[in-house]
């Protein structure tokens, strides 16, 4: 029987390439998706539905959060918080962090693969985002598995893979190429409108993994935005 | 300015006497309480309520958190499973887990608890339970408390607090009569119905430690329990 790997699916470039990664490595999909009452929630779930289908995903589990929007505390989620642009962030901690986020994700995650017998999470963090995101810090990743093992049945073996957390953008952009992920089903930015932004810290980062390696992005951005 | 700890608070027997445990250690109370498609879900909802108000806390957030029955897997949350009996239960795991549920309410809380600024996590998790739920483990525990310190922003210290892990109903129950715990508004059966069943597992430790007192427990169970 083969392998399942829970994928986690935002619909962005890192977690699509990571489930063309894990897809690639031998695993069957089940991709895993959340809607947390983001601004772009609907323009992300079509994304990653696409994504599954193009990766003949087993399941597609769409998981509603709205504890988010109940805590606040992040522009991502708080109508009331403008989502600022790249170089306006606050040095310590972007407003856009949603506290403690990716260790929500990932405990809803090893729940359902636990009870799907899955051998595997796959996860996009990576090295841009934990200068600014403390769960992305590898030695949270470390800790989180260690919480996994000891919380999780004794025949439960789960393994946490997070191919890119040493990747930069360009490298996960790179890798991507290889694995020919269709970027144009992806979507970065934070805002929600039919064009990206170009100017929020998400779309600078995708934009210059396209620059650095001379391709162009297949999404549409606005006219005046920064590209 | 007085400390504040997020309390989780299910409305049970132990949950109730942690709020009190803390709320004399000094600590205003931030009550935390979840939904999960528990049969259950109301009393529960009720009892924790109640507890809340009488400790006068300074926040009742009431997350609910449908995607236990998405994942399904357990007894409590999926109607097409029966609650078992005491000693009919799985030896190696018991159908009343839900997958690494701890994890999940505990990441919750420690998103809720930096967004308020909280000084700490209260949670009843104990012995009698680690037996079987692996997630109440003390090394599990601890493995969280460190996925804590790592997964929050540097400047955040969120200590986790488990004062009765090592205690087991009785001694629970014990501590909870020294804190006037209104244990009449707290409810353990596993069971949705007027009165407890007297046969469930939470009904059998709670009635136990009742006896082991020699107290009268003051909620109402079947006329045909094994009480």
């Amino acid at each position: 029987m083969k392998r399942k790997a829970v994928c986690l699916l935002s619909g962005g470039m890192d977690s699509s390439t990571v489930a063309y990664f894990a897809k690639e490595s031998g695993y069957e999909i089940l991709a895993l998706h959340f809607s947390y009452g983001q601004k772009t929630e609907e323009k992300e779930r079509n994304c990653a539905r696409m994504i599954a289908e193009s990766l003949d995903a087993q399941d597609f589990l769409e998981i509603p959060l709205s504890y988010f929007s109940q805590i606040k505390g992040s522009s991502l989620t708080d109508p009331a918080m403008a989502v600022p642009a790249h170089g306006e962030e606050n040095k310590d901690l972007p407003t856009t962090y949603v506290p403690f986020r990716n260790a929500n994700l990932l405990a809803i995650a090893t729940s359902y693969a636990e009870v799907q017998s899955a051998d595997a999470i796959f996860i996009g963090v990576q090295a841009s985002d934990y200068a600014g995101y403390p769960d992305c810090r590898p030695a949270f990743i470390e800790a989180f598995q260690k919480a996994m093992d000891l919380g999780t049945a004794d025949t439960t073996n789960i393994k946490l893979v997070t191919p890119f957390l040493s990747f930069n953008k360009t490298d996960i952009l790179q890798k991507g190429m290889e694995l020919h992920v269709p970027y144009a089903m992806t979507w970065s930015c934070y805002q929600n409108s039919d064009r990206a932004c170009g100017i929020c810290s998400s779309c600078h980062y995708r934009m210059e993994a396209f620059a650095h390696l001379k391709i162009s992005d297949p999404i549409p951005y606005e006219e005046n935005s920064s590209r």
